[in-house]
């Protein structure tokens, strides 16, 4: 391990710095899709400003997370490529990682809920990585991934707290405030959905040189707002027990170290969207922008809908962060 | 009118130039959509070659019909501008003639079928156009249009069969190819939904020079394939009568003279598919791509899916020419 003032970008105990997003970047050129900014004149109108959605729906592996997996797993030594590579994730991370590990020519075993999406697991499947499931209510995935990285001499890839995925998952910033700088927006807000934090960390940082105007805000499902709350506490909170949400990759008990240090220092903001309000919003990412978003990938753009941040006079951006979402239930959610 | 050899490009009797479309990109930049040009790599894998999907149902209205509207409308003189347009279409077409002049300050009066995708309707009028509707199995929809554009004084805005709106819709082949050279990719074949042959055409008049060796293909429901028998009889015929398909927007009474000789000119091929392979592809392009695609929009996917043209050790490009659909019809489509 690296270590010393200098090194502080390869240090695992920070977050990256713009610059490692930067690498991360170069690094994804030619493997991650450089997916669009859209946004829809007539809802512009309705809302007095503009409203521009990232679709990371359209990204390979159908949300935001092969970007981090990629920038991960492209800087293990090539003895650690060898030895394989041990995740967990309620699916989105888990096809990222797959999907990575394939390109990069790495054996990979996934940790994954029973009751994931059959999409979801499906796809980790065909990515063509090993695995294994478990119980949601009953048992630890981190330590169940641990021993079983432990057992294979295998490295961990954390789903979140990592500066090297938190790194992948700010490139998604740095292409949407290019490409907002193209569509001559000026970006005053981005609503980013949330689970352990790794997007709206990796944006913050991205942009905290380049667009220092523009604040990033997390999006949770009521319930889960443990990161609103954290940041409101200055301490990292763990989600309260018992909540429920249609939001199945937003559910990690607590916000990681590294994104929850990266989310304080940009003084992030916060909002909290319930399921209606998100099934809402599938339907108009749908009717509106054509998008297929699963419920977590709409979120953020839930909260704008639902007058959590001000649009008039104003340009908001939105990341739809996922589109993996079984048509059965996809079909249930557009025709509600 | 301009005429003369150095004027071919203005000509309504003509093709457009490849340099008329590079003109219309142009014209276009900063109002239409740059679509992505995606692709999935275990679909690849499965076909043993690369497809390449240019997602114009993520395109301003949900189609390609802006780009040869807001071409065709950004060339009128300012006193055609104030005497206002008045188009034909199901609505697709409807859709990009009314945001078009929505953009250009332009009066539109649209004439659509009554019985027309309600989304489609709604989106016309959302853009500001005067609807006139009329008995798809009954009415002259081009009779009443014009009789429409007479009454006014305003100008009609035919569909496919004119040169700036065939330029324009070619704007789409000039960024796949493009995009297509970024992703390494060679192309060997592009297919192209077809009803009146302008997105067809205009993409073979694109390629023509830049990329001669790609062929271009029209892909048509089966029992509306007058294309197909017009270009291998080497004269216009009109679709057979009694034909029914879910492809609403490829219902044309026949291809165009102007894209019929381009599309003649360029040695198109034709593919035929029909309506359970539509559905299909429908459902492959939402599970694989994340895509929205209305039937017609998904036909060329079909094409590929079924076998029309080899994939294996090759790459396909198709274009997913629009997103318009009643979700309750789209929930049908995905969950059946």
């Amino acid at each position: 391990m690296h270590c010393g003032p200098s090194m502080t970008s390869s240090d695992a105990s920070e977050p990256p710095s713009p610059e490692d997003v930067k690498a991360a970047a170069q690094r994804l050129r030619g493997y991650a899709v450089r997916t669009p900014l859209l946004e829809s004149p007539l809802l512009n109108d309705h809302l007095g400003g503009r409203l521009l959605v990232k679709a990371e729906t359209l990204q390979r592996t159908g949300s935001f997370k092969f970007r981090g997996a990629f920038n991960r797993l492209a800087q293990l030594t090539p003895s650690a490529r060898e030895q394989g590579v041990v995740a967990y994730s309620s699916g989105n991370h888990a096809q990222g990682v797959a999907a990575a590990a394939q390109i990069l020519h790495i054996p990979a075993l996934i940790v994954m809920p029973a009751d994931a999406p059959a999409a979801k697991i499906a796809g980790t499947h065909a990515y063509g990585a090993e695995v294994a499931f478990y119980d949601r209510r009953a048992d630890d995935r981190e330590a169940i991934a641990e021993a079983l990285a432990r057992e294979r001499g295998a490295t961990l890839v954390p789903p979140f707290d990592d500066p090297r995925i938190i790194a992948g998952q700010g490139t998604t910033g740095l292409e949407l405030a290019k490409q907002a700088e193209e569509a001559e927006a000026r970006l005053d807000d981005i609503l980013v959905p949330c689970s352990g934090g790794g997007l709206s960390a990796g944006i913050a940082v991205a942009l905290a040189d380049s667009v220092p105007t523009v604040r990033v805000s997390v999006v949770e499902p009521a319930g889960f707002d443990d990161a609103a709350r954290s940041l409101a506490a200055g301490e990292r909170l763990p989600v309260n027990p018992g909540g429920t949400s249609i939001c199945d990759a937003l559910m990690a008990p607590r916000i990681g170290a590294l994104t929850f240090a990266a989310l304080s220092r940009h003084r992030a903001g916060a909002v909290a969207v319930d399921d209606a309000a998100t099934k809402r919003a599938v339907r108009t990412a749908f009717e509106t922008f054509r998008l297929v978003c699963e419920p977590s990938g709409a979120i953020a753009l839930a909260a704008v809908l639902e007058g959590a941040v001000p649009v008039s006079g104003r340009t908001v951006a939105v990341v739809a962060s996922g589109g993996n979402v079984d048509a059965e239930v996809f079909a249930g959610l557009i025709a509600g």
